[in-house]
């Protein structure tokens, strides 16, 4: 493989961790050439000073694959439509972005002869991304059902099992990092409409749903829990995505669940996917949704595949 | 994408569920151009009889891409290897094959630009191969663990659901179609053996094994899954693959789960599979391991992947 040189956009905990994933001694291909940044003094362990700036077009136009971790809808889509316009390979765990953008810039990344990697964007680490996009490819998805705000799953088994209620469990989210201090995305249901959004388009191929319903949990009660338990069941935070006549219903909701229930064994702050293809029949992925290194990790499998493609592309030209 | 013409070796029950999935409008691009068979005059619904063809080299030297599905290693790997020596792509669900000669074979289709599909070979419709191979790309494989052969968990599901013994759980799988008359490969551990050693090789890159331990279920009395119950916990099939001082260790044994290990959930004839990434933690996937649709959907997500790869280099050269 040809050396690829990478600009990375932002270094949060997400991209600190990418940064440590590349510097592995197999990677060597790979190069990070610049860092954006807001504030050139934070300590950033294990960085290399000399490659941070504040100048985001300095790391776009000057490397192959821009990788995009600073989140957000608009500078973070300035950045990503600029790369993409400019032929540049782009990786991104921007969920909201892809959400809110995903048709137009992939549009712009086909007519660029872009590609636009984002298997990161939705539970971390789980190559779901891949299944949908190839391992199913020869197959058609008839349903998407699964947990995938881990924030939500992790305060559901803490009110399961300490019996806490939602404030203290949502705190204690927040005291181990797995809630931000406004965790409004999270425990309202909008993070992972977002990611069925992702999902949903993905497998079924329109942008127009016929119905969405959002419920959070932010409003759940010890009780629901406790009565839920009497039955052999649990609660949990599903969300899914079907076909239905004129288009795909999206729904986030609280489920009571029987204990068998595969998603009812999801616990913490793990995401769990179930895909239902008419061929393959039912598939179930489990993982870690989010994370530092489980989410670098994940841009990274997509830095390789595009490295590895735009080498075999250069290749055959040469040849 | 340019139309890509298959040949297809064999037309059992994958081959006919490969033949009806590519059948469908949205894979016009594809198009079966010869199918090898033994017997000319055997039914098989919905196949067009014109493609019928005894005559292997005429089937493999008149496509772009060889579907193998016959089975078994010496016709199967001598049609392999002639057609990744002529730099045609192939794709193939034969475990066998791969666990015998897969890196010669894979030796062959470096050398001729060509590729290899496999990742039906192993746990049928779920994504296991691309998963290690792309989706954790960016990590470090620690171990590899699952239920990798359908059977075994079938039989050993019904020893606990029905009370039966090893040899009526055995009758009844042969009557639902899940074991083979000769159940020899499944049942003695072979056969999760051969997956395994796909999956170890492709995880950790290496063919040499430091230890190799195997044990049946053939051998298993209903007092040892009686007494796993009392104790709640449940007897499973377990393959695994994990580095250890001088290689791979590979282990094929039953072993008592407490009822809440993710693997105890898996029931029937389904399969899964954890995987340890150093950076993303544990992964589940389960799924139908086997079966003629899943299979071929396998099958078939290989061949698009490898016809648009095909597609996209010619685009490349004629540009």
């Amino acid at each position: 493989m040809r050396e690829v040189s990478i600009g990375l956009l932002g270094c949060g905990t997400v991209g600190q961790g990418f940064v440590r994933l590349v510097q592995q001694e197999r990677f060597r291909d790979l190069r990070i050439r610049r860092i954006l940044v807001r504030d050139l003094n934070k300590e950033r362990p294990g960085i290399d000073r000399a490659l941070l700036t504040t100048n985001a077009i300095e790391v776009i136009d000057g490397c192959d694959l821009v990788v995009e971790l600073i989140g957000g809808v608009h500078s973070a889509g300035a950045y990503v439509r600029r790369a993409l316009r400019s032929g540049r390979d782009v990786v991104t765990a921007n969920k909201a972005l892809l959400a809110d953008s995903g048709r137009e810039l992939f549009a712009i990344a086909r007519e660029s002869h872009a590609r636009l990697g984002f298997e990161a964007s939705v539970c971390g680490g789980i190559p779901v991304i891949r299944a949908i996009e190839r391992g199913l490819a020869g197959d058609s998805i008839e349903s998407i059902t699964g947990i995938v705000n881990g924030t939500c799953n992790y305060i559901l088994t803490r009110m399961e099992e300490n019996g806490a209620d939602f404030a203290a469990a949502l705190r204690l989210a927040q005291d181990r990092g797995f809630a931000e201090a406004d965790a409004t995305l999270d425990v309202s249901g909008a993070d992972a409409l977002q990611k069925m959004q992702i999902l949903a388009e993905l497998a079924f191929g329109v942008s127009s749903h016929a119905r969405i319903r959002v419920h959070g949990i932010d409003d759940i009660a010890r009780e629901e829990i406790e009565q839920a338990r009497s039955r052999r069941c649990v609660v949990r935070h599903v969300a899914s995505a079907r076909r239905v006549p004129g288009g795909v219903e999206l729904r986030v909701e609280r489920r009571e669940l029987p204990e068998s229930h595969p998603l009812a064994a999801v616990r913490d702050e793990n995401n769990a996917v179930i895909i239902r293809g008419r061929a393959v029949g039912e598939m179930l992925f489990v993982g870690k949704g989010a994370g530092s290194l489980p989410t670098a990790a994940a841009v990274l499998s997509d830095v390789i595949e595009i490295a590895a493609a735009r080498s075999a592309r250069q290749d055959v030209v040469v040849a």
